[in-house]
């Protein structure tokens, strides 16, 4: 574990803001900009620039003053707010089998992550989401902590805006917001998703049975905050699932969420057969207490929705989906995650565990966007989204998938309608079929669309989709196809202050400020590569695509010039 | 000089479909699959799968029956077309004084393009512009050509559509299509641009002073054409500007474009105040004769418009109208091109050469969109329509630029209520300026959505957009980045037929067919590339993403078997 996991921005520092309720510290990134520096009758004129804010995903590895290591995990920043709640317990002891019996199997001490986490719970007859308080009125620090992060731009800049820490508790107890904020992951900083803040995103990584290790995990968890990525999800099907995830929770600063059937069936020996409640129940509370933030949960799809897929192009793309279809023609038995889902909340709720329900029919091809099956899953998750919030659990529901843009709007209509004002969380949706290796560009097209009419999240797609597993790059190339899908809904819903980087970024342009426009940049390292390809100057008042006589800009600013002089003329 | 030309599309060969009409024969593009291999009751049940017949841009390059020797240049496809029109004559000598003093310079022997091509005129009286003879009621090959090039999928299909050449026709003589077909450019395939028909998409090659040579462009150009570039604007702006443009138009098979303002302001040694329309209206008519199919002209940016400009983020991005807009102000005078409008039309219709009305104020930031400076050109834009129009002189209009994605619409609707109907051509739109490095995608979202709104063109943009020169690659990403836009939105549009390709791919995803998902995909080469990454065999029935046990598709199939055994069971 050499791997060098500090993040460093160019010109940027880590700052934090204080809040006003509670004694809490919410880190942001400061870029600083040079002067606009012009020549008026012969003088230097200096103008100095405001430093820009941005909301910062990349937690303590972009802080050079605090000390990183991966094998002690990252602060546990929350721990405190919990305690002082006083409503849940430390246990003695892990609750789940599985848990307990890997940690007590030494041959698995080589990649173990060193120190044992015992988990907190809910104590007996307490209700500890974040739902909850909300309900309840109660504004707690993590309330606050993301108010003040989505809006700090404002404050800064005098906009009046709604996003108040009443408002987001506001939001959190309608159900219209998710704060993932799992007890036992309090190393990750708060965050918001809901349809009136910022859109977020999130990145998948994980191992299959064919690939990638426990360090390559870490690293792409960090890279993927790094670039921007709000949430993670650990979708991991390979060896080792329990210690890999315990070491991406533990240096993770932003919700982690998982898929538990996976694990699960990797305990059947990957025999579907071989499901069954007790198995999936252990996984849920092994999660649980390793510190998961949210679950995807397939309990949607429902046996009478099986005839629905039979003339579809390509079936059952979603893998939970397909493997509880699977169960349930071979068992002849109703969905078990249905059949459990109030036991199910009722666990999820002592660890303020999200769910996120699974769209185990969305299509996979154009020719199968909105159709029967698909609808027909999203109208039992708006019945079980109204069971969750009975046991205070924080909801997100899932959408597609491979949708044509003309269809796109239904989608959202449609979530509206059923699912009670939940947070809509979609996979793109891929906006055709024809361009594998580029599907972070069809589905980038197609989130950006459903941002704007209301999805809260969007999951990102690598250019790998459909084709392989991602590595950094592609993760990478993922995260920033899909940060500017979600700015540029944040831009189309006119979402306060939004455009400050904007703004800032093309002032930065005209003036020539290079660097500047390099660093207020989603990629300022990507920018800069490509800005010294064929270049032999740093800074110049032209570039290599239009040369010295062709800069729009350039001439511009000499037409200003010229025409000052002109008016001077004839005055 | 030994660059090998040649375009291979894996498993695909050349057809050619005859026409009805006339004597012409339509290259396209036929992916033939294999065969679907199910296995029902222990025996290999065998389905074979249609060939897919694609749109293809490449020309004879593709060909493996033609010789390429770009040397010599393209087949002269449409010389008999026109011969046959009887109303042009080939001209003894060039009409430009510039072109024959060109010729003359033996100083350029070594970089010239080995054979002279004497240009053909319109004879003296006679109308020769394909918006001519649609007005007649003329149907030319050439618009059988587009025809039968925009719907062979749906006449293999049965699929009833209204594109017929009779439609065709009627589209050009209204002006809501545009066939750009210089006579003099006949290595040129037919194509259409307007909003009934496919979307289509520009990519701009071209040197600047600081860069790349001959070699280099031409390379480009037929590179752009493979990846799916269905016009290739040369904006070049260096030396030998005359020389590469003639390289580039024997050898291309799409129409041509440019600026001639980049050659005229580099005649004037690059001072802005040289700049008259004596240099300009050689230029035009160096450029007619040589074969180019359309130019970009700033005609609409006035005077009037200058102060409206001052407010803005980025003042003016457009080269040609930050170049005419300084003309406009050192010179106390009315844009030359406004006022010389009638005489631009006379030269261009001579020679059908397209009018592609440039948007010299189109905005370069988001804060700039849909400004008052916009909208004030678009609207000068949609009078000189009209006098082309009365020219006989085919129209497209350029659009924006950077416009966040809420203010895409009224760019298309302001388009439609001033400029009468002539397709729409833009620039992205990019809706968001903080991805300097990911442009193609910032843009890829805008240009979809104002594609399916109704713009008939797009204008590709790269990766290095704002930062420097497109290389090969770059190009291609951009090439690609667009043509998902552009078939996003026809999917959006319901044009017929476009959704033939995404059902075959995702038909053949579905069966684990992987070559043929590959070969039916945008970049087959990418596509094979990424599913290697880290794979042993060639084919398999599960990928490296979810492993042998998490194949949603495998898992599907599965299930099927086994709902068939239940049911014969259950008999």
């Amino acid at each position: 574990m050499k791997i060098n996991h500090r993040i460093n921005y160019p010109s940027s520092k880590k700052i934090y803001v204080k809040g006003k309720i509670h004694n809490i510290q919410v880190g942001m990134r400061m870029i600083t900009l040079s002067d606009t520096v012009s020549v008026e009758n012969g003088q230097y004129i200096t103008v100095k620039n405001k430093p820009v804010i941005v909301y910062d995903t990349s937690g303590d590895y972009s802080d050079k003053d605090v000390t990183i290591d991966i094998t002690t995990g990252l602060r546990r920043l929350r721990d405190q707010w919990i305690e002082q709640r006083a409503d849940t317990e430390k246990l003695h002891i892990f609750s789940s089998d599985y848990c307990n019996k890997r940690l007590s199997d030494s041959n698995l001490d080589t990649i173990r992550f060193p120190s044992v986490n015992l988990p907190k719970k809910a104590k007996e007859g307490n209700f500890i989401t974040q739902m909850y308080y909300a309900k309840q009125g109660i504004i707690t620090p993590e309330m606050e902590y993301v108010a003040i992060r989505e809006n700090i731009q404002n404050e800064e800049l005098g906009i009046q805006t709604h996003i108040t820490p009443e408002f987001v508790r506001d939001e959190i107890a309608a159900g219209r917001a998710v704060l993932p904020a799992n007890i036992n992951h309090p190393e990750a900083e708060p965050m918001i998703i809901g349809t009136n803040f910022l859109v977020k995103i999130n990145t998948n990584i994980g191992n299959s049975a064919l690939s990638s290790g426990i360090d390559e995990e870490v690293e792409k968890a960090v890279w993927s905050c790094k670039w921007g990525g709000d949430t993670l999800m650990d979708l991991s099907t390979g060896e080792n699932i329990h210690e890999t995830r315990e070491w991406i929770i533990r240096n993770t600063p932003v919700p982690v969420g998982t898929v538990p059937l996976y694990q699960t069936l990797e305990k059947a020996n990957g025999k579907i057969s071989g499901l069954t409640w007790e198995i999936y129940r252990d996984t849920l509370i092994e999660q649980c207490e390793q510190g998961v933030d949210y679950f995807t949960i397939h309990a949607g799809l429902l046996k009478a929705h099986l005839p629905l897929v039979k003339g579809r192009t390509t079936g059952i793309v979603s893998r939970g989906g397909s493997i509880i279809a699977n169960w349930m023609t071979q068992h002849d038995e109703e969905n078990l995650f249905y059949t459990h889902f109030e036991e199910i909340c009722h666990i999820l709720s002592k660890y303020d565990v999200a769910v996120s329900l699974g769209d185990g029919l969305r299509p996979g091809s154009i020719n199968d966007a909105n159709d029967a099956a698909q609808f027909a899953e999203l109208s039992v998750l708006g019945e079980l989204t109204k069971i969750a919030w009975k046991h205070n659990v924080q909801v997100l529901i899932e959408g597609p998938g491979h949708v044509p843009m003309q269809k796109i709007k239904a989608n959202m209509d449609e979530q509206v309608e059923h699912c009670h004002g939940a947070p809509f969380y979609t996979l793109g949706p891929l906006t055709t079929d024809i361009a594998p290796g580029y599907d972070h560009i069809t589905s980038a097209i197609g989130a950006a669309q459903i941002a704007w009419y209301g999805t809260a999240m969007i999951c990102y797609v690598t250019p790998k989709e459909h084709l392989g597993l991602p590595d950094k790059e592609d993760v990478r190339t993922g995260v920033i196809a899909y940060k500017i899908a979600a700015h540029a809904a944040d831009l189309a819903k006119g979402h306060p202050g939004a455009q400050v980087r904007d703004n800032a970024l093309s002032k930065a342009r005209f003036d020539f400020r290079w660097k500047d426009q390099f660093n207020l940049s989603l990629d300022p390292e990507k920018a800069l590569e490509y800005y010294k390809t064929g270049r032999l100057e740093e800074e110049s008042d032209h570039c290599t695509m239009c040369g010295p006589h062709f800069c729009a800009m350039k001439l511009t600013k000499e037409m200003n010039d010229c025409a000052k002089i002109n008016v001077q003329k004839n005055k």
